[in-house]
């Protein structure tokens, strides 16, 4: 008769040291194949534990496939390759992670995805928050397309303050714009293959274009924004554009070139693809409607998103739809699920049906006016002639032109070796040959750091770039 | 000199009745291009408004391109084509959204999408989401895998309780199911394209790799799991497959077939997608180790969600890479954001670390037995002889086989009309073919009913669709 010499310990259930023990004899052939196990009354009475426990370590080892079980005759080792279980299992070595997404190893971070910490309406979106979990909501899946109640929140804020007429039903809610994009592109697959990328612009998409098997080429920007003559005569199936806040000038494409671009995708069955990223934060003049609104054709797909201007950590952005793609999506595309936290979707829908958006943005705008103002005052008192800031007044950065010195590497490593992080333009081409600037370009955020952070990292720079005041 | 006659209104700013003014006519084409408009100072006389009123309406048609200033002479019309101004905009028309995420329609909806409402711990994780709120995260970006610490604790978790042995590195969180499958048919998009899926299965990620472009082919279920001959003859270059608990039927895959499988996949070069959702809900016996735990060639990528074991409306789930797929994300995936609040991520970081989520699945799993037990108990008590329950005693739903009546939607249709939603399993198949069911087999999910719900229900199908109790 079979014997188990089993020494308990206090580690883990009974039941469960007895199964691993006969697994491990099992897989170590130590127990063959067809060997008849003790019954359960024997093993319970030879190792003195109950019934039950011997009961429950077989039928783990029954139900996994290790034995099985003969009517009136009892359970028997089942014929395994436990050639497989010899193979060790190395163990994985824990690595460092390189990615750290909070600006932990620079006293002073000059990076433009970070949004200023102070202003957040913390207790209010606290408050609906918690009035979302309670909800029955919670505990269900939502929508595909996203929550209509957010959506008509977002139907209206666009109407009253991007000047677009559009219906619940053209709005699809999504993660971020990588994956609004990437379901964009398996929308318009079957009938376009390229895109005409705004070079400088925001690559971030590029890429998803590419994985989704799109030709992507990038087109000039000129003073007034994207260069439709290019367009023209490349004839994209669609382009990607940021009219209102081109991504990193902050130049405003003017009302004629609209009117072109809209006309060339008219005649050509073009789609245009606006991302309307940050164009509330202007500081001078008012938001410019958006390039949606004066879309008579339907040619263009609207997208927009709350990263920047409510919290990044939140996933929450949209596409407005042509009526055309919003009934192939309904059609076809409806089995997407949201990636969306519907809690997150009713908190947002609350917090603006509660008119918080509104006011959160009419006072970040003069949160980020008055820090653009401090950085810009600060560039002129201590850099003088050294630097000069060209782009537009908006946005949550500057762009720092020194035209002395060439090597922007140096200058970076020079900043970061006293803590300082500084981000170089030139990773903003797509081309780097296609970068027309002289000179070094930093691209200075400033809606993370506090005003006298902003004027302390310029005077710093001054002093490690241009030696002054030493 | 050209005058503008306006009527102010207290609807909105003057400026901004101003510029709407001033921008109807340059687009209605009465002012033409060239058109001096007054200077500043005679626009302010006349109107009797601020200069400041007159100057902000002035920038902000600069601003869009509809006016040019001339230094020293004053601002000028542009020249637009206005005949596009002139093509009406059809204002879109309000329609219906058919999709309810919330059972509103049925008295008592059978869905397994429905989770149980009353069990979840929700003042623990108010608590926690606000401590996550409240921290410095909550304003940046975060690891585009993944925030480490959640990560971390998955960990710990799933080397406890599933057996797995991994690293933080190889883990990735994403939104849900397809976000990751989409995300790893890129990843594998070189390499591979074919996909063999469990038939039936769980198909909606089918879509997915489909999209993607792959090539999939159901693969049939035997009694214990996938049919491993037919993938030795079919060779694909990854199966799709539910060891520890298939959907629909809820069987374990026995360690003689894991090891086949495994070793299938170790010799042809093969992947596995180890679909691993609610292996938490077996109600006989111990939870069955995850394939992977016996992965020692790493052929086998692991997919966990949360969507059901904690909230569906919480976007949370996550991948197991093996390590040559964990380093290519890293080199060439890093690119792609996260798709999960990152304020989530460190509230089920909390949850995990401080024992809440073991206890919630351990709760849960009673809750749930409970609700198991009393559904097979109603379909012995009411449906007797009529019907009998298959597949295995798991997860979230039973499947109700109807010997005697074969017409599925009559039955579903009986049972709708009277306020009781029921869900045909034959939408399971891949291809309806496939079916080798006879009779009718519903899935009635009981995670998101009462035990009274339950018992009601299964009383009324039986007076529905057998005339008994009347």
């Amino acid at each position: 008769m079979l014997e188990f010499h089993i020494q308990f310990n206090q580690d883990a259930p009974l039941y469960q040291q007895l199964y691993e023990y006969i697994k491990h004899d099992i897989q170590s052939g130590m127990l063959e194949a067809g060997t008849r196990l003790p019954s359960i009354q024997y093993l319970s009475r030879q190792l003195q534990i109950s019934k039950t426990t011997v009961e429950t370590a077989y039928d783990q080892l029954l139900a996994e496939g290790y034995i099985r079980s003969k009517p009136r005759s009892g359970y028997y080792v089942e014929d395994l390759n436990t050639a497989f279980f010899s193979q060790s299992i190395p163990l994985p070595q824990k690595k460092d992670t390189a990615f750290h997404g909070n600006p932990r190893n620079f006293r002073i971070d000059f990076n433009d995805n970070h949004i200023d910490q102070e202003h957040f309406p913390l207790s209010v979106w606290r408050r609906l928050y918690n009035q979302s979990l309670q909800e029955q909501d919670a505990y269900f899946y939502g929508d595909p397309q996203g929550e209509w109640g957010l959506r008509h929140e977002i139907v209206k804020y666009i109407r009253q303050i991007r000047g677009i007429q559009c219906t619940e039903e053209q709005i699809i809610i999504g993660a971020n714009s990588q994956h609004l994009i990437g379901l964009l592109c398996k929308m318009l697959k079957n009938d376009t293959e390229t895109v005409g990328m705004e070079e400088p612009g925001y690559h971030v998409v590029t890429r998803v274009f590419k994985d989704e098997g799109f030709h992507v080429f990038p087109i000039p920007i000129q003073n007034d924004g994207i260069d439709v003559s290019v367009i023209r005569s490349a004839h994209p199936d669609i382009v990607f554009t940021s009219p209102s806040h081109h991504y990193p000038f902050g130049m405003v494409m003017p009302i004629q070139k609209r009117i072109e671009l809209l006309e060339w995708a008219e005649k050509e069955g073009g789609y245009i693809i606006e991302d309307d990223i940050l164009s509330e934060f202007r500081y001078s003049g008012q938001p410019i409607p958006a390039l949606k609104s004066l879309d008579k054709k339907d040619r263009v797909i609207y997208m927009g998103t709350f990263f920047k201007t409510l919290l990044p950590s939140l996933r929450i952005g949209y596409l407005v739809l042509p009526e055309i793609l919003a009934n192939h999506y309904r059609e076809h595309f409806h089995v997407y699920q949201q990636t969306t936290s519907r809690i997150d979707q009713n908190t947002l829908e609350r917090f603006m049906k509660n008119g918080h958006w509104e006011q959160h943005i009419r006072k970040m705008r003069k949160v980020y006016q008055g820090k653009y103002e401090t950085i810009v005052e600060a560039v002129k008192t201590f850099m003088k002639d050294h630097a000069e800031i060209i782009g537009h007044p908006a946005g949550l950065h500057i762009l720092l032109h020194i035209k002395s010195i060439t090597n922007e590497e140096e200058l970076e490593k020079r900043a970061g070796e006293k803590g300082i992080k500084v981000y170089r333009i030139s990773e903003s081409w797509f081309k780097k040959e296609n970068n027309f600037l002289n000179g070094s370009v930093f691209l200075l955020g400033f809606g993370g750091l506090k005003k006298e952070e902003i004027v302390r990292g310029i005077q710093e720079l001054s002093e490690i770039w241009f030696g002054n005041g030493e």
